[in-house]
């Protein structure tokens, strides 16, 4: 595969067409690190591992995916969704909806499940979990500018929105972010139907809980056969993709664990990654923007083998 | 399906829960017409059809793609990908390529295809159509704040940027968006790959010369497995997606033409969109944004049966 290791070595972020290669025409931007070359530079003390009890496994067909949770932004709901995982609520439900470019939902396909009202030490519906106090949350603030807050950044390996007037600060919907289907009522969410974002959906911040992000599985969640349903549901039970069972790390042996770590969003190393994409560097960019978008500077993630 | 069907009666852009309804508890914003409700009350003059000559189908076992080009944006790509298509250069070729939340990309898996030399009146590579000068197009302005470009807003139906101190004007990469791969130098590029955008990607604004977007397949394209080779390229022969044909709609027979309409973006209709998008109605919603971000406004497309 000549063509595919001439394109592998074309900047990992640029779209190659791979005609080997020759003097660029317009003016260069110099050469600059790129995320992968800060990656590879980064010291251990820049990562931290995922904490074993607030870290989710949903297993099924696609194979393992991992959720970091969130507790200091939705301590109640992922209380109750750690009940409801340990009294295998989740096991044998399903995904059940996946709609284009906007989400990938799971858990009870049927509202009326009575599974739901029994689990014990859980509760089918909670107080919303919206926003937090911003005072004592830890907030590395991007410096560009955010339609959808008044400030935005990151908080412990989240992307994050936060506003000084009222001194809120909650989870921002990027791509794999985890949150809480609710009804209409802001408080009829507590956990039992779960999604991820796989689009755009800015507009939910401060309407949802939410309650974490996928660390690991979102290619093949993104990649699931879209719903023909309207909502993009599974319209026929065939369709659902059975889960086999939801854990938490910490209930799971030692040498079963995955060993994700995410890149601490509050190092000189993360701030490199965010420079590298506000201004990417030449020879592949032409003009720098110096600006990126909150949901455009994904937090690094690697896994230890 | 019972739980299905009392989902279908919930908003169609919020996350039900389905519990049925009940008193919010958090203040209520009074309702909007959604989208949906709007297209629903448009009128025939808000809509136009596609340009046969300027509509391209993608033919493979995934069904039609239906891409509409920009022809204002890149007459010279679009002249030369239209030869290449005459010429059946991409009947054979493949989908090779999907990087998850990034780009699904098609054409020649090989950079040394002596087919891309051959095609009698169209060229490997062009010089690029990155802008164009803004004076003459039409822009309908989005009033939020943009962090790619100065102003933002949509240009007879694709989302678009402009400078009014350079007055250039440019495609924006909002989801679905077709551009042309290029090496590193800026007019290395010529349209024998193409790709879609399934992912962030504005910060290729300017870098890169778009030539359309898909208006019908981005489901099946969104859906293809990611690639496991580095950047996502299907590194095993059998896991490249054959494509057909790409055929100029003007040269299929008027019967075998898909019938879609775009929501022309100088509308009433379409304020009323952006309108409904940048402050939401109730019941669902509880904090309306008063923004949307560029990309977070898909510009309507209906199929006439």
């Amino acid at each position: 595969m000549r063509g595919y290791r001439t394109l592998h070595r074309m900047l990992l972020l640029g779209l190659a067409l791979g005609a080997g290669a020759r003097a660029a025409t317009a003016a260069e931007l110099p050469p600059k690190p790129s995320v992968a070359d800060i990656v590879k530079a980064s010291q251990p003390g820049d990562w931290r591992p995922l904490d074993p009890d607030n870290t989710l496994y949903m297993e099924s067909a696609l194979g393992r995916v991992v959720i970091e949770l969130a507790p200091r932004f939705a301590p109640n709901h992922i209380r109750n969704i750690k009940a409801l995982v340990r009294a295998h609520y989740f096991d044998g439900l399903a995904i059940v909806r996946v709609q284009d470019n906007w989400v990938v939902q799971w858990g009870d396909p049927n509202e009326d499940n009575a599974k739901a009202r029994k689990v014990e030490g859980a509760q089918k519906t909670l107080k919303a979990e919206f926003t937090v106090a911003a005072k004592d949350m830890p907030f590395t603030r991007l410096p560009d500018r955010d339609g959808y807050a008044p400030e935005s950044g990151f908080s412990n390996g989240f992307p994050a929105g936060r506003d000084p007037k009222t001194g809120e600060t909650w989870l921002a919907h990027c791509y794999g972010m985890v949150g809480v289907g609710r009804d209409s009522d802001a408080d009829s969410g507590g956990g039992t139907s779960l999604y991820a974002t796989i689009g755009p959906a800015r507009h939910l911040d401060r309407n949802i809980t939410v309650v974490g992000r996928v660390v690991s599985g979102m290619p093949q969640l993104a990649a699931l056969p879209r719903g023909p349903a309207p909502m993009g549901f599974y319209d026929k039970p065939g369709m659902n993709v059975p889960i086999t069972a939801i854990k938490v790390a910490a209930d799971v042996p030692a040498d079963g664990r995955s060993r994700f770590e995410v890149m601490r969003t509050d190092s000189a190393a993360f701030q490199a990654v965010l420079e590298a994409q506000r201004n990417r560097g030449g020879p592949w960019t032409k003009v720098a923007m110096n600006h990126v978008d909150l949901c455009a500077a994904p937090i690094p993630v690697r896994e230890q083998k």
